[in-house]
């Protein structure tokens, strides 16, 4: 038996990897197979992340692993599914058992947080990266696009922003922090939390979703553009945590929640209507801006005036090599 | 809009990214969308290629792009799955416009070839890989595993062997022959094509099944193990191409069938009963063995002399560094 074949082994006895609800045939054959209930759409995306371009190398690989699946996963979120199953291609320079074992037991923390099962994957010999494919269902007509926000709607997000983009000179190590305001960043940063009940509650609600990558300016661009609409951010109104501000000044926070990346909260729009069951249900909803007729993301100072910058968004850590 | 922004807006507007049968929702959002029929599962496979490793570096894209398709959606003939969709994670040294029209136009032909089509992935700066994630459907309990062959079996391939192992010196330029026998040896290293419609019409009939990828000795171990069955290969009967046999000679080409890798032919066993129907409606079923009671390969002469080699298959191309 070959190192790659044990090490397919190794992630095949991993819990999450165990046969369960939707999946009717695990890892180890040609393919797995999943159930989708008559009625549902399968959900898929593919993510990959590369060392040294989407997260520093080396680094924690419990740590790694966790924040992998989460930002994987949370797509599903953004488009209101229900997790099923995820497949993992895992290229490694070298055979460490120790590695190998802190790096599975983040992933399967994150699998059970979520609810996803490894079905598959492939693993092989090379500079370290990772790529998972999600899968998850969704009622049909019921997911949630980029491409239906209407003038009218509320912009909202399920969080604070800017949390993980302030997190990174700590995980650079270029800058440090006491742990009151370092342990809720790098928290955010290594653990995100994928909205998955949040976006299961905004079906049927919500005219459009996304999850933040790349920032909320970068982002609320795409639902923008894809549901042919104009979207207003009110800066005044940004979520930003009390760590983030302590750590940045409100003004460099501002610029986080605007322009960092890895924040992987919900971004939506939706009907005003719809806002207070949501937030009698308590759900974690912050009005950050409208959608009107037009088109583009224009940002507005406290006073009303234009303050958008010319540049929405940024080439961030995982598009700088 | 960044480099790989241009580069995933230039695979989505790929003939094979537009929507079609199944595909509810293509590239674009937080993940695509697919349906799946009531009374079909979903079969899915993740495969990955890393240059130098799996394939010669430098190479001809057009090739790989059609090559590592077709090594993917060979995991779903396996399976007697019709192919639905993929997802593709490439990660690329560079930005090179020509290298990318080449190698997209390699992964359409394939994948016009195979009816699948392109609804998500991730590009990615970093040393050449590719991550493929295919999905099929198939009836629900109609798929074939490698799990249920049964003693009296016969044990079959739906080609000839070989072939891929024997263009391994040609591909690597450590040898050159004349083009009747290079071509069609080339032919099937670059361009091998996922046996669908023979996976389709073995549904119901074979027992166990998958793709040759690591040698029909190490892969009928698979079945033999899953199975709990044991196997018996007749070395007279391996079906071998003239092309084969003239570069290799009669020796080092049974060799090459029975050890070398990338084949992608099907192999499969099957009641004796099913066998003179299939061979009548045209499907190139050739038998080289049957299975029986007991566990592990074994490989008989033509006298039946037990010649098993002490090691079933090798750490081939593809786990060589």
């Amino acid at each position: 038996m070959g190192e790659f074949e044990l090490i397919r082994n190794y992630f095949a006895a991993a819990p999450c990897a165990q046969a369960g609800e939707g999946v009717a045939l695990g890892i180890g054959d040609d393919c797995a197979l999943l159930a989708v209930p008559a009625g549902e759409q399968l959900a898929i995306s593919t993510d990959t992340l590369v060392a040294g371009v989407h997260f520093a190398d080396p680094c924690d690989p419990f740590l790694l692993g966790q924040r992998s699946l989460a930002v994987a996963v949370s797509d599903l979120a953004a488009m209101g599914a229900t997790p099923l199953a995820f497949t993992l291609a895992l290229t490694l320079p070298m055979d460490s058992a120790d590695w190998l074992q802190a790096f599975a037991r983040g992933l399967n923390a994150m699998a059970q947080s979520c609810g996803v099962r490894l079905v598959g994957g492939d693993t092989t010999r090379g500079p370290l990266s990772l790529t998972m494919t999600v899968l998850g269902r969704v009622p049909t007509g019921l997911a949630l696009t980029r491409s239906g926000a209407q003038p009218g709607d509320l912009l909202c997000v399920g969080g604070e922003l800017g949390n993980a983009a302030g997190a990174l000179p700590l995980v650079l190590g270029q800058r440090t922090a006491e742990p009151a305001i370092a342990e809720p960043l790098l928290a955010h940063y290594w653990s995100p939390q994928p909205q998955l009940a949040l976006g299961q509650a905004l079906r049927g609600k919500a005219t459009s979703a996304l999850d933040i990558s790349d920032g909320l300016l970068a982002d609320c661009g795409h639902i923008a553009t894809a549901s042919a609409v104009g979207l207003l951010i009110e800066s005044e109104k940004l979520p930003l945590s009390k760590a983030l501000r302590a750590f940045l000044g409100q003004n460099a926070a501002r610029v986080a929640a605007l322009s960092g990346g890895d924040d992987y909260v919900l971004a939506f729009t939706l009907p005003p209507a719809e806002l207070p069951q949501l937030l009698a249900d308590g759900w974690p909803v912050h009005v950050v801006g409208r959608v009107v007729a037009g088109q583009g993301v224009t940002l507005l100072a406290a006073d009303g005036q234009d303050i958008t910058p010319a540049t929405r968004g940024y080439q961030h850590f995982r598009e700088t090599p």
